[in-house]
């Protein structure tokens, strides 16, 4: 048999990093993952999901909900999701917000519908520092560039070092390959950092001083995850500094509510390139599943989404406490690793000493492996220049009993290492 | 505001024709459509869903089905999908077929994630004539050209023509840019036709021949969906002609059970090639709903997909002959138009006389929709070198009084065109 003729991007796509972590997870059954991004499992909405089931089932009519939807979403559920959006902020222009709200396969489809229509291989996209993997990963099969927005020792976004980047990549000719800005603005995965307006008014200043009015992606997947009280910051849709670029915004009910139902959606400031991504996405499905979107609407309707998101952050509380308390009992923080304690989202973000090498082929991750515990290597987090020594641990997944034991293990593999 | 950079694909991104005829219904709310590829409305399993739902709520331990699943699909589902395939034929790779069963959001996005890996723009693939628009309309997205398989005028694959074809590729070395073979193989969408194993194997003899193994792609969108038996065709994964060449065959559980869950399958013959479309897959979407694969796990295990199926066919069969009817009895056959009778599927593929115009900006469509019924040009189902005097007619959402109704309308029209 002949070898195939794989396209460039056919050669570009390679088994992801993700794919080693399962299998070593399959490999090591009694491994304690701390890895997966994965929801709590115990507070799946079973009864809330089966309620919204028997409601659709009773609807007198055809039973359309069962049928093809449209390309966009379902225009009910598209105004609910416009609705909450609006609760949380006033966009200047929220006629256009409101309008462009869209409906995705997971948030991540949409931006992959967004890197496709903006980007071709070999331009540039700034992102976080760190940033979510499986963004970068799909940059890095699109044949996309990374460059990252300068941070200072305290994680934050660092102004005048984005000016002189840049200023750089005006000289390098570079400039002009930059198409998009991409970052995770609440309870980030994997920084668990929320950015506040100061920080986002810092990248369109410096953006806008460069001349660089590019489409600017906010992934706002966990805005609603905080646990006590919502992060207090604007988005790129209401910040006036950022009035001038077309802005895309990302959500999603799989984090909210069930990730079962990969639903994602988000709204844009700019119709013409939101119609784009549509006429994409007509190509790769033409439309989310109409049922779920069925059933998500019944369930914001029914009050089911504000409810789970109650149960649900007072779990990811407990949760959080419960592995950050077994890493602070263990004494992790003595062994001059510093981590900041979140506010939402599902994350820790370790720093380890800097000579400490946290990668997946090295001998603290075999150890760990070994000691019966999985995470996130850091280094996948950075779409170059990756340091070594950061950590993501996930207590999404495991109860309290199990995250206490995972970052009781965790922490005695990081005391042999000291 | 600047305006926005597009990439190369963004640019190419244009509104789908199908749009237009959507603006059309939107703004005549009186037409009777029988252009949409819809499915019977009707007949969709609201109680099989419904006690698939129960099912899934009283299952003992966690609800992983509202969880993340895995990016090839179910486990169980897969497997289940495998039997009902293997069943229908015998691969000669059996074991390869059944392991490389994937899962995707309708059998639409596997096509993508298959052109994806193997076309770059400026490459060709050879289509059916006439073959699906929606796939048609994709390829064109990603700037990937077409040539038409050659048939005979009573639209059978023309083997010594393809042969001509493939020979005159070499001259001019396009040869080389050929990287997959396409073709709806059973109750085609738009013809209704099925290809026998003498035209699957004319085709495979042809690219033999030339030296062109190139992955071959079956769309068996609709081989469930006979009325009274299955056409008897092995697909590409049995016939020994084409057992050199990498094969990828699609099916789906949107036309045959619920389009509303938009749930895809398919199998290939090649590991590699499967490889590469499940990376891209991560990049898109990371799995397709797992909740709507729990669900259709359960329906397959309680015959629910079997018993819809026999709903379904028998249905399609009253509405095949209530369209057809109509337009026999009102006289459109007498007219000079011509068409055969399904055996399945859900659409009828007239000829028009030869001097007749029928696309979108001609009389012929505007008469229609002023006399109330809208179809889908036949124009728009060809790669290149479209012939005007095709129309594609589905009967897959009306009931049977409006397709007659349609029927005689459409009738009316070609009367005062004859």
């Amino acid at each position: 048999m002949s070898p195939i003729a794989y396209s460039a991007l056919g050669h570009r796509a390679q088994p992801p990093t993700i794919a080693r972590l399962m299998t070593l997870m399959l490999e090591n059954p009694k491994l304690l993952s701390i890895a997966a991004g994965f929801t709590d499992t115990k507070t799946l909405p079973v009864s809330v999901v089966q309620a919204a089931v028997d409601t659709l089932a009773r609807r007198e009519g055809d039973p359309e909900y069962l049928q093809y939807g449209t390309n966009q979403g379902r225009p009910k559920l598209r105004a609910l999701l416009a609705d909450r959006l609006l609760a949380l902020e006033t966009p200047s222009d929220a006629d256009a917000v409101r309008k462009n709200v869209f409906v995705t396969n997971g948030s991540q489809q949409a931006l992959y519908l967004a890197m496709q229509v903006l980007c071709d291989p070999g331009d540039i996209v700034l992102v976080d520092r760190p940033s979510y993997f499986v963004y970068l990963e799909m940059l890095a099969g699109l044949g996309v560039q990374t460059r990252s927005l300068p941070v200072d020792a305290a994680g934050r976004i660092d102004g005048p070092a984005l000016r002189t980047l840049l200023a750089d990549m005006r000289k390098t000719g570079e400039l002009s390959r930059l198409k998009a800005v991409y970052f995770v603005s609440y309870f980030s995965n994997p920084s668990a950092r929320s950015l506040d307006e100061t920080e986002k008014n810092a990248i369109a200043s410096a953006l806008t001083e460069a001349g660089a009015i590019v489409p600017v992606l906010e992934d706002a997947a966990y805005r609603e995850l905080y646990y006590e009280r919502p992060h207090p910051a604007r988005s790129v849709l209401s910040l006036p500094s950022w009035s001038a670029f077309p802005r895309l915004y990302f959500s999603t009910l799989t984090k909210t509510f069930a990730s079962g139902l990969k639903v994602g959606y988000g709204t844009s400031s700019d119709a013409g390139l939101l119609a784009k991504m549509l006429h994409v996405k007509g190509h790769h499905d033409f439309g989310t599943a109409n049922y779920n979107q069925a059933l998500l609407e019944e369930v914001i309707t029914q009050g089911g989404l504000d409810a789970q998101l109650a149960v649900i952050r007072a779990a990811y509380l407990r949760k959080m406490h419960a592995l950050h308390g077994a890493l602070v009992e263990a004494g992790l923080a003595s062994l001059g690793w510093t981590w900041t304690v979140p506010e939402g989202g599902l994350y820790l973000w370790l720093t380890a000493p800097a000579s400490l090498d946290t990668g997946l082929d090295a001998a603290f991750c075999r150890a760990c492996v070994d000691a019966g515990v999985l995470y996130v290597p850091g280094e996948l987090c950075f779409g170059h220049d990756a340091p070594k020594n950061h950590i993501r641990l996930s207590f999404g997944v495991l109860g309290e009993a199990d995250l206490a034991e995972a970052g009781r293990r965790f922490t005695g593999v990081a005391k042999r290492f000291a």
